[in-house]
């Protein structure tokens, strides 16, 4: 068992905050809230002191590409098609070469490794990767302790051929992918990943319609991102990308839809309606020059919103606190008001709208909840604060580097910004040794 | 004397980097670059490890109001003139009560220095100051050792009757306030800040410029934050702010105008006409919701940019680092365009645009410049990289928490993220309890 005494600040959700409370975790679980005791819990309870802390819900990464953990730092002036051509895809080339050519896949562990000690060092204690099929990516967050979702790319066009499996081989691989990982190991979940509905065949969209009925898997996809992808939609299918996804039956299973820049007005009814999860990548979005997603329109509609950072190569960062920031503060400029989102509803993007978007129990701190937990620590000068608008400040002030202690899944991930369950100064020295082949 | 060894990206300036070299500083001043011996120095000589860092010019924030250090997390739901009214204004009522019918000014100092502390934590040498001439805001920069323009508000209208002086004291203060600082700490300059011309008579921004003039001091001023405040300017006086400030006399001193956000084509020729350097405070505008200012046109125009925070509750960080992503991202988003503005813009305006804002000798690693200069740790996660593009990945990635060393005018203000100067932690303490009874 786990006991935090005495938290300053238990942020159960963005609407009910807690002071000088206790929480219980037994087992993988939020067990009990309230005054709670220390000698009624068992002898061998771990104590973690609460005061002066913020404890809130483990954030949530809704969209990332862990692969790119590898392309920090490089152009920052293309858009994105020519970007991918130019700074993902030699990479990828590399290293899908070793591994389908040698069988080298070492890389992929090193990867998702790198990322996810990143996140958790971040206070995200769960994401969806949308990644390459490569042997060790979802074993090292297994072996971190990191709950993610593998949203294994599918792709049967568009992207250059020496980068494409062929389409049988992709379903075999896939359906290996969901018999060994899905739910067999219990951070994990496998989600089906068409990159983008313009980069697969009907054929192949009615496949992934298939097996998510089949293995009840959630999907994720890259929609209306740029203005060049809806055009392209269009062209190919006389839809938009929302609509088109509908057509091919993609909107009846558990959908979530990562950037929806460009989504029509119709298609924010749409997945109102139809309860797909608009993931929010504002930094990327921005980065790329991509545009600006219609989030308050989408709210207004009753639409789910989580929040993503997009890979490491058009972020740079996997960094939670920020993103809230940022895609708030860009919504209120964009509208040129500042009562249009406030500091709650980006929490929540962060926290629900991820959990929902991940397909699981988590996203608040309640009785019953998965045990995904995150103690911050208020004493920084830059959080130094005269208000007990906590969640405010967490969004406007709070820094990764405020992060204290990780639970995940009911375990001690990282305790006083030192990750427990892996030796990280042993792996980073091997991401750069190995890494160096790959990324240079 | 410091020696710098062996620094593995020295960043002399955003476009000429050098790698494994040696820099020295004498005095306040950077000696020497190049292949420097410890032998070759005095015994005294304190040495400071570079490998694994980088060695960059000290980031300048060029416009922020201090006092606002004791409202973090506030209000996020308020337009500008509503803002003030409700965050800002109510604090300021409190400290001039207490400061001109008491005479306590404690809290000054407090404020001064808590905005000082961030900021140096986050890589920040030197910074424009626009504040309260209260005793104490200055003398905690002297002690801390940070480098600070002590931009005096000026206001004679608009703002409530109770937070004025009258116009006689006000000058009489001013004028005392040169004499006692001005040059007489190597760390210290003086400017004048109308805080808006609309909040200054015609005889007040008259008596600005021949102050200005007689003490040779630089002019900071707000120029169109907001549509309402162009609306106004072009009520009172029939020009838009920019063009009356020009009518005033005052485009001819140097001149820092802060935000521009909504000025006119015309404006921005004219800014780069007259050498008026432009202070770009990006997460304010967008949390503020006041605008996305013309940073490309500007450039096109030629007009030098710098960078600001602007106050904490406008923001809510002091933090550099996260301003130039920031900053960089809304323009490539606000064009659609990831080509127009690229990581060494921002990183220029964040270091020589800064320090042209602040006429200060500083800005580039060269010889005979000022030595203020931070070394930052690139081993985290969250920076490893397989590139040299090292201005890009400390633009997209460093984070303050990466900021190690901290060197103002020759002085090591910051060691291992340790401040050398003061007690840090005392003064949050003291902080922390004088400051509850005036910002709660």
């Amino acid at each position: 068992m786990i006991l935090i005494k005495n938290a300053a600040y238990l942020v159960r959700d963005a609407e009910r905050v807690e002071r000088n409370v206790d929480l219980l975790v037994e087992g993988n679980k939020i067990s009990r809230i309230g005054a709670i005791g220390v000698e009624d819990c068992p002898p061998d309870t771990m104590v973690l002191d609460g005061s002066q802390r913020a404890v809130i819900p483990g954030l949530i990464n809704a969209h990332t590409h862990l692969y790119q953990s590898m392309l920090k730092g490089r152009r920052d002036d293309l858009p994105l098609v020519e970007w991918c051509e130019e700074v993902t895809f030699p990479f990828v080339r590399k290293v899908l070469r070793a591994a389908w050519d040698k069988g080298e896949t070492e890389i992929g562990q090193l990867w998702s490794q790198l990322g996810a000690i990143e996140m958790i060092h971040s206070g995200i204690t769960s994401f969806i990767d949308m990644d390459m099929n490569l042997d060790g990516v979802i074993r090292a967050w297994s072996e971190l302790g990191i709950r993610g979702t593998a949203a294994m790319t599918l792709v049967d066009q568009w992207v250059p051929e020496d980068l494409m499996l062929p389409l049988e081989k992709t379903r075999e691989q896939t359906l290996k992918l969901i018999e060994e990982w899905h739910l067999t190991d219990p951070l994990v979940t496998v989600f089906l990943a068409p990159s983008a509905p313009f980069t697969c065949s009907e054929s192949l969209l009615t496949w992934i319609r298939e097996q998510s009925e089949a293995h009840d898997l959630g999907i994720q996809t890259h929609v209306s991102e740029t203005v060049w992808e809806v055009e392209q939609s269009v062209e190919l299918t006389g839809l938009t990308p929302l609509r088109y996804l509908e057509q091919m039956g993609l909107l009846s299973r558990p959908l979530t839809a990562v950037h929806c820049v460009h989504l029509t007005e119709e298609e924010i009814e749409l997945a109102a309606q139809r309860g797909v999860v608009t993931v929010y990548n504002a930094k990327s979005n921005m980065k790329l020059g991509s545009g600006i997603a219609p989030i308050i329109s989408l709210c207004r509609a009753g639409a789910s919103i989580a929040m993503g950072t997009d890979g490491a190569a058009s972020n740079d960062l996997l960094d939670p606190f920020e993103e809230m920031r940022c895609g708030l503060l860009l919504q209120k400029v964009a509208h040129t008001d500042p009562t249009v989102l406030g500091a709650r509803d980006a929490f929540r993007f962060a926290t629900e709208g991820g959990a929902r978007a991940s397909r699981i129990d988590a996203g608040v701190l309640d009785e019953g909840k998965l045990a995904d937990i995150v103690l911050l620590d208020l004493s920084a000068p830059h959080i130094l604060r005269f208000t007990d608008e906590i969640v405010a400040a967490l969004v406007y002030c709070a820094k990764s580097s405020d992060v204290e202690t990780v639970i995940i899944n009911g375990r001690i991930v990282m305790r006083d910004q030192v990750i427990q369950s892996v030796d990280e100064t042993a792996i980073l020295t091997e991401i750069k040794r190995v890494g160096a082949r790959y990324a240079t």
